[in-house]
């Protein structure tokens, strides 16, 4: 049982309320695989620039992540800058660049393309593709998209969404897919599009879960403060995907723990800049706070 | 055990995506009432004009709801017209004609002032208070308030709030009474003011509950189709409340369960048209949506 996860490696500068980052190690494979981790060795299959720190590489290595699969550019490392107010629900992006993004190609490194368990985080619905083309056959193959692939690469969208099993995409994109108010409407038309499994991802309004026969809905962990969200969808998919790697079964009793876990784990991403706080964290306080939001949770 | 409950109760023209209703039965009381009733007899004190048609009222009778704290006034009856758009997550308010409101002076009954359980809608604090002020000691008050209370008779509504033990207030209200944009700081910003229980209604996306050494967060049920969500905000607290005064207890499994009766009564109200759904609920089709609710979220 391993996890493989395609996504970006980046260099984000963040401004929120609580400050400023500059240049932080973000992207959502980074976010993914740091809470993954903690269930499994992770391999991460990206590209990084000339320009990116070694000391970066050297800290992801030394967290049970393998970059065999992180290929190395000419370019600059995709950099997103971005800004978060209020209620620090909805980032607005000040500048992307994509640099070493514009030419990658994945390779999956031969050992590692025998992986259990896939998360294609959002990126180029071809480069997911390609990924998968890779792969011995997964047991499980979760993805994520973003609203830019649904306006300009929906063919490959749609197509990619036939083969995968699991569907994560936040509110608005699930809205914007299918046209849908509201979201147990939009939750059905993304199912009907292929993947047996829906995942609605609402920030800080926890998620929702469609599988065809049930729902299942969880608010967020409750947090006092969220000082940057940058990364908690990637962070929440990193557990989701991590537990049911660990659970070897996809049972409904196992998703509504991997929900629980994924909750969880983006609550600590929340509570600091960038991988501050998942870099540290450890699966027993994972655990602990599990148990409390299952107190303020069940009934 | 009995409740009774300070609102109003109005003609309401709607308009939503799923279509328009010009002056059907509302206001916060009948919403109030008409998940309430499912528990125990409730009291609604407030006023409608002489243009308030008679099948109204021989409509709110025959709920077991007791209108003999209702109030005649020869001006016009307190009349609402709003517009949903989007997911319908905020009412854009068209027209307010405050009539009968303007000079009403609650008077409560003297066989009702008894009430055990006590909810005070959103209306002026003053009027509020008023209403305490006729009650001999009921076990447990309620109140709810909103924005403009809090902007204009910020004084009036802060004493009010130390008499009661249960705050209500949806998540931007919380958010403007404290200044605080966290709804976990700002549960607790309220707390400080006085109540013992905060409760932040989130439309759509749940509720919290604050009561100093827990807090417990639930989602909303999850409806295919949201077709009015005037009322829905009362209609939970009718279910909060009538189970409340249906248990005889406020200890913290009876105000998990209370919230859980109150998330399901207001997933019917918004099924439908102003009280169309909830008009024709039973007990039975509450518990059977409970249960399906508890599957979805416990762990």
């Amino acid at each position: 049982m391993s996890i493989l996860v395609l996504g970006t490696v980046a260099l984000d500068t963040v401004r929120t309320p609580y400050g400023e980052r500059k240049k932080i190690l973000g992207g959502s494979a980074s976010h993914f695989a740091m809470s993954a981790r903690l269930f499994s060795r992770v391999n991460i299959v990206s590209v990084v620039g000339s320009d990116f720190p070694q000391r970066h590489l050297d800290f992801l290595r030394g967290k049970n992540i393998s970059l065999a699969s992180l290929s190395r550019s000419p370019e600059k490392t995709f950099a997103w800058e971005g800004e978060y107010r209020g209620d620090l629900d909805t980032a607005r992006t000040l500048r992307t660049e994509l640099g070493a993004l514009v030419t990658f190609k994945p390779q999956v490194f031969a050992r590692e393309r025998g992986a259990s368990h896939v998360f294609l985080a959002n990126i180029d619905p071809d480069l997911q593709q390609a990924v998968l083309r890779q792969l011995r056959r997964p047991a499980l193959i979760a993805m994520d998209s973003m609203d830019y692939w649904i306006r300009h690469k929906r063919a490959s969208l749609l197509r990619l969404m036939k083969r995968v099993d699991i569907f994560m995409a936040n509110d608005q994109e699930a809205r914007s897919l299918t046209g849908e108010d509201s979201l147990v409407a939009a939750a059905r038309g993304l199912r009907a599009l292929g993947p047996k499994l829906i995942l609605v991802k609402k920030g800080q309004h926890g998620s929702l879960m469609y599988g065809g026969s049930f729902f299942i809905v969880l608010p967020a962990y409750p947090v006092a403060a969220v000082i940057d969200p940058t990364g908690a969808g990637d962070t929440f998919a990193g557990g989701f995907m991590g537990y049911l790697a660990q659970a070897g079964s996809c049972g409904g009793g196992a998703l509504k723990k991997a929900l629980v876990w994924g909750t969880v784990a983006a609550s600590f991403n929340v509570e600091g800049f960038g991988l501050e706080r998942t870099a540290t964290l450890t699966k027993k306080a994972l655990q602990a706070r599990a148990t409390a939001f299952r107190r303020q949770v069940s009934f």
